[in-house]
């Protein structure tokens, strides 16, 4: 394994930082390490937004409710963008489609490979990072602060800073689960699988919290999974020119 | 800049690749790879597929049209995955919603933070890869062949193999352009660096092709997207019970 996969498999979620800022030639660099990921048909459907502006970050760690938002790291939020297109477009009298889900799917992979690509880059240069995907609770909000123009939307958060913990990982499921090959294996073929995961995450958890905490992935992504959150996102990508019928 | 993000800037999609499999063991570790991204709450909703049969290669590669999706490298196919988050709540006799675009989006930028990271990996092994975003001109085919279940989705393929071809790489926008600070910059402030970003791409499209083709940038983009296409995914996901009222 080389020391690339051992970067990439040392991955974990960091939220708290040094005051130390980035420098813009840190910036440059992950933001160049984003735009050098793959995009669909070249359309680099995507933009990022550093915010520095100590009123905006508190707005929006208002939204996202995680205080690390607000109190340190370089917050960049990636946006699914089909604004710059669609001007274009105008240039030429011509107009786009954006209105089908494949569109937005275009622009939400996009904007993900590179945010990845960035997410790799910050471990890379010994900075943390983690994804902020609660600014989705409330996307018109984020539309104000950032004053996001039609054909946009906010598609998650990134924080990336001078880490000042180590973080912990959490196991994933086992390469037997995750990984099919030529037909898609149904829960019956993999149950056992699972209720073994289950264990070795349930232990985890025990041991990081003295056995006051047991439970299980299974357990825990159905609960989350059970909550109907983020309601207005629908809508809100209608309003933007998504999601058209 | 350090190694890795030197390997990152260097990506070249590749669709060439000799006839040599990739082992068990490179599999594994791209799968490992790409499970060590973060995921949504840790839903981890997606799996990947290997297609390694002939004839369901064959099949694939109808369907993209691209014709090295059959004849070389592995092909990995990433699917948006509630399923087995549905059938684990299905034992705890509850029932998980995963019918809004918000869900959706979780699955689907899960599954594309995993690939970008199995990406980066393929490449820092020597080996490349291309994506596949033409599995989606069928995804009922996909579905077929694949023998998918409700609530997965066939996001976008990808081939990873040993190179037979360099590759070029095509120029960004420029961070100027993609990146904006605290606001989202309107047309009017950045006319000027697409324009000269159009004669940069303009001139790279002449050199390559002798003179033959020097579209823009601009126009190219336009013309990708003035096409309307996989019209049929909205269907499909509404049919796999995404995307309901």
């Amino acid at each position: 394994m080389n020391e690339v996969i051992k970067l990439i498999n040392n991955h974990r979620s960091l939220r708290k930082f040094s005051e130390e800022k980035l420098s813009q030639e840190e910036i440059e660099n992950l933001v160049g390490a984003a735009q050098s990921a793959s995009t669909s048909s070249y359309v680099q459907a995507y933009s990022i937004i550093g915010v520095t502006d100590e009123e905006k970050k508190k707005q929006l760690r208002e939204i996202s409710t995680q205080s690390y938002v607000e109190h340190n790291g370089h917050l960049f939020v990636f946006v699914v963008d089909f604004y710059r297109n669609n001007e274009l477009a105008k240039k030429f009298d011509q107009s786009i489609s954006y209105d089908k889900t494949e569109n937005l799917i275009v622009g939400v992979v996009d904007a993900s490979l590179a945010a990845q690509n960035m997410a790799i880059a910050a471990e890379s240069m010994g900075l943390g990072m983690c994804y902020i995907g609660s600014l989705r609770n409330d996307v018109n909000k984020v539309k104000e602060i950032l004053d996001l123009p039609e054909a946009t939307f906010p598609l998650f958060g990134m924080v990336v800073g001078h880490p000042t913990t180590k973080g912990s990982q959490k196991e994933r499921l086992p390469f037997k689960e995750i990984y099919h090959e030529n037909t898609y294996q149904r829960m019956e073929q993999v149950e056992s699988i699972i209720e073994e995961y289950d264990q070795s995450v349930s232990e985890y958890y025990k041991e990081r919290t003295n056995g006051q905490r047991d439970d299980k992935w299974s357990e825990q992504v159905v609960k989350t999974l059970m909550k109907k959150q983020r309601l207005d996102v629908d809508s809100f990508l209608k309003s933007q020119g998504f999601l058209g019928q």
